[in-house]
This record gives structure tokens, C-alpha cells and sequence, in this order.
């Protein structure tokens, strides 16, 4: 069975030395046009699955919406398109978003906007060291094992039990998708919650995150300069190079026992 | 010497389990705002360095520019700001990526809709198999070697000479300056060259190398569905998991010799 239907494609390659001519599975790439009451807002290129939770998950970490609202396929079934309706708690502005899989170029104009309004976060939950460190272990990625093309966003309580995990070529769609499909629970703001990510640790995921009022994000990979400012400035644990029990901490130490 | 100054930025860390407290370097991430002919144009999060080169590759990678144009700081200095001047040759946000009307993102083969035109690429250069899978390994990065943070895209000949390499916390970037240079030197399109990235291949990455008439693109990591359809598209040679002298070659096989 496959764990997450329409997220991986057969294509023919040719491996060297050999040549041998085999079919492969790739990672599936697709855009997704995203329109909130009608209007066109984003395009992302993302994998199939999740669509209207990507929705979401992206208008809460742009600061539009602070809870689920209705979301679904227009009568455009195969369109590649999501439709969200309901009130916005500001206008998305008179330039559209644009974001890709990984660059994080967007429409916002000027460096003070980049940062979308956050609270800081409250203290607390505090996370075993071991817990911290195993969590990348616990991001099971079905479908990243056979394509090597997938990044994943897992969502955790502070004893470490993974309660969600998504996949996709973005890993900013990835975390959106976690985060929408927690709007949509109710679990919103996150305060109890560990978020795991299987990469680095860009601003833009901090971001993310941080509207989302998650305490302690932690990452496969190394985090930028920007990322702990801001994980710094929200108050928020921020750790990477988590692998074989080790994990390096860069802001929020307290919260890691 | 510091081979990239202003790549790297020193934080404290407290590294788990020992909790020792250090000085750790990370990848500088910072915002740069494009403007063309005094109108802003994009925002991306980027590591500082080449910003002129990676916003002439980007306005190339959109269809925008064919050849260089001036640019340089704006007189904020200060403010990540820089300022392209020239005649384009269409106006920004026609391509429907950016256009908030009517995307036919939808309906119609994704590819065409969301695809910046470029031609395809004429037949040739061809390289030689050990060659192509030793890329990787002859995109030397020191700065990712002290911050585990950044991405690499390098240009070489087809005799596998490395010419030029970038570095970037995102990729897109990395590419985009590499291009950004090649257009000031020249160099574009770029008929006999290769660029190999640091990791995944993605839709994006093939269109920036497309728009540039790069014949063949080699990754370290796998390359999403949509990735090879345009490849595949514009008669180039996309090949992936390239390691320890293997390779995958998913288009365009006749190059590889």
C-alpha cells in the first residue's frame, strides 16, 4: 500500500556505470493555486495530498487567518487548485505571495515586513536531551526512502510521541501541511508541542513555527543566523545537528533537561 | 582568510549531552530586496555576497533580462537593498507564477503554464560518465564545511573543470548567482557548459538552467517528477544522485559517453 498515494511517479532512468535502463520512483512536483474567496493569492510548487491542509497551514504562517476556515478543491477538480473561504483578518495585500519549494523569495517589500507578527512564547514544556536528540529517528519517512526527493515536518508532544507527520519536495509545504492540519484539531496555538524538522533551519520555518506558538523546533540540519535571531526574539528553543544523541542548542536552553 | 567574508556569523551553543557552551559559526541568512528602475520587484532571504550577480540571475531565471544590466547598491547602503537599472524585456509579474488573474496554472498541463519560455537546447557537449558522477566532489565549499548551512551550484566545462562556484543558504540563490555572473561575463547561454547543485533537483532549478541553455544539470540528491518532465522538455541531460562514481541519468543519456 502506498502511504501516501500520488506522492511519487515512475520515470525511466539510466544508471551508470552499468546503463542498465530501470523505472524509478521520483517525488511528484506540482504546482497548487491557492484562492481564498474567490481570488488568487499563491502558487506553490508542492507534492499531491494535503492540499487544503497546505492551504491553511500557509495563510496562518502569512498571519491571515488564526483558525481553520473552509477549504477544498474548486469545481476545477484537476486544476491544482484550493479554494479557502471565509473572513481574513487582513487583507493579503495588492501583491501576491510567491513562494517556491525552497527560496523563500516572496512579495513582501521591505525588510520590516518580513517578519510576520508573532507573540513570544510562553516557558515551558520542557524535553529530555535523549527525547530531543531521537526525534529525527521518530520522523518516519516512507516515501523520502524511496525517492530520496521528499523533506518531512513532524509534529511531537514534549514526551516525544509523534502525533503527525508530513512529507513534501517543499519543506516549507511540509510544515504548513502539519500546521494546517493542527488548525484544523484545534490544537492552534501549539504551546505543548515540539516540531521536527528532517533539514536545516531557514527563517522562514522559524517563522512559521513561531506563529504558530510552538516552544522547541528542532532540525536535522544546521540553522541560519537569521533563524536564531528570531527563535532567540520569540522566545523559543531552537536546536540542530540533532543525530546519534547529540543536538546542539542555540536559543532556549531551559526548556532541554 | 575567510574565503566568503560575510557568509558566517559566530552564536553561542550549548552542545547536548555535555552542555559545554561554545562559539559556533552558521551560514548568514539575510533578506535582499530587488528593485528594478526604482520599483521593488521580489524579496528573497539570502547569504550576503554577489547580490548584484544574484539579481541579474534571477531577473534572467524570470525571463526578464537576456543580457547583463547595471547594477549595484542603492544608496541605503545599509539597507539590503539592490538596485537593477535597463530596459526589461517584458514587464515583472506577467508570468503566471506571479499574476493574480486567470493562472492557468490549472487546466492545461501545469508545465506550459508555469514555465518561463525557453528553447531547447541544441544537441551537445557530451561528457565523460566518470566525469559527470565526480562533479560533486569538485564543488569544493568551505564555508559549508564550517556551518553545515549552505547550498552550492558550480559551473564547469564539460572536461569537468570546475570555472565558478556560489554558495547560499538557499539554492535558488546559489544558481541564480552563478548565472548572474556568467551573464556579466558573457558567458550565456550557456551551450557547452554544465552546473551541478549540492542537492535536490527541482522543477525551479531546471528552469533557471533551461532559461540559461545549460545542456546538462547533475545533482547530488533526486529530482522531483515535474523536474524531469521539463528536462526532458528542453532536450537537456538532468542527472541525479550523482556519488562515489554512480549516477542517474533521467533525460538526455545520449550526452553522457
Amino acid at each position: 500500500m502506498d502511504p501516501l498515494p500520488g506522492a511519487t511517479s515512475r520515470v525511466r532512468v539510466t544508471r551508470l556505470p552499468g546503463r542498465e535502463v530501470e523505472s524509478d520512483r521520483l517525488a511528484v512536483e506540482e504546482p497548487l493555486e491557492l484562492r481564498v474567496n474567490g481570488e488568487p493569492v499563491a502558487v506553490t510548487m508542492r507534492t499531491p495530498g494535503d492540499d487544503e491542509e497546505l492551504a491553511l497551514g500557509f495563510l496562518h504562517g502569512e498571519g491571515l487567518i488564526d483558525s481553520a476556515r473552509p477549504a477544498g478543491p474548486t469545481a476545477e477538480l484537476e486544476a491544482n487548485i484550493v479554494e479557502v473561504t471565509g473572513p481574513l483578518l487582513r487583507a493579503p495585500g495588492e501583491r501576491s505571495f510567491y513562494t517556491t519549494s525552497s527560496c523563500g523569495v516572496c512579495g513582501k517589500g521591505a525588510l520590516e515586513e518580513v517578519a510576520v507578527h508573532a507573540d513570544r512564547v510562553p516557558a515551558g514544556p520542557e524535553i529530555a536531551r535523549a527525547t530531543l536528540a531521537a526525534l529525527p529517528d521518530r520522523l518516519r519517512q516512507p516515501t523520502f526512502e524511496r525517492t530520496g526527493g521528499l523533506h518531512a515536518t513532524g509534529l511531537f508532544d514534549a514526551g516525544g510521541e509523534l502525533l503527525l507527520v508530513r512529507e513534501d519536495v517543499g519543506r516549507h509545504n511540509a510544515m504548513d501541511k502539519v500546521i494546517g492540519r493542527a488548525l484544523r484539531d484545534g490544537l492552534v496555538p501549539l504551546h505543548d508541542h515540539v516540531l521536527c524538522v528532517s533539514g536545516r533551519l531557514s527563517f522562514e520555518l522559524v517563522q512559521k513555527a513561531a506563529v504558530a506558538g510552538v516552544p522547541i523546533l528542532v532540525g536535522v540540519g544546521a540553522p541560519s543566523s537569521l533563524a536564531v535571531r528570531l527563535a532567540d526574539d520569540r522566545n523559543m528553543t531552537l536546536a540542530g545537528f540533532a543525530r546519534r544523541g547529540r543536538v546542539n542548542v542555540y536559543t532556549g536552553a531551559e526548556r532541554v533537561t
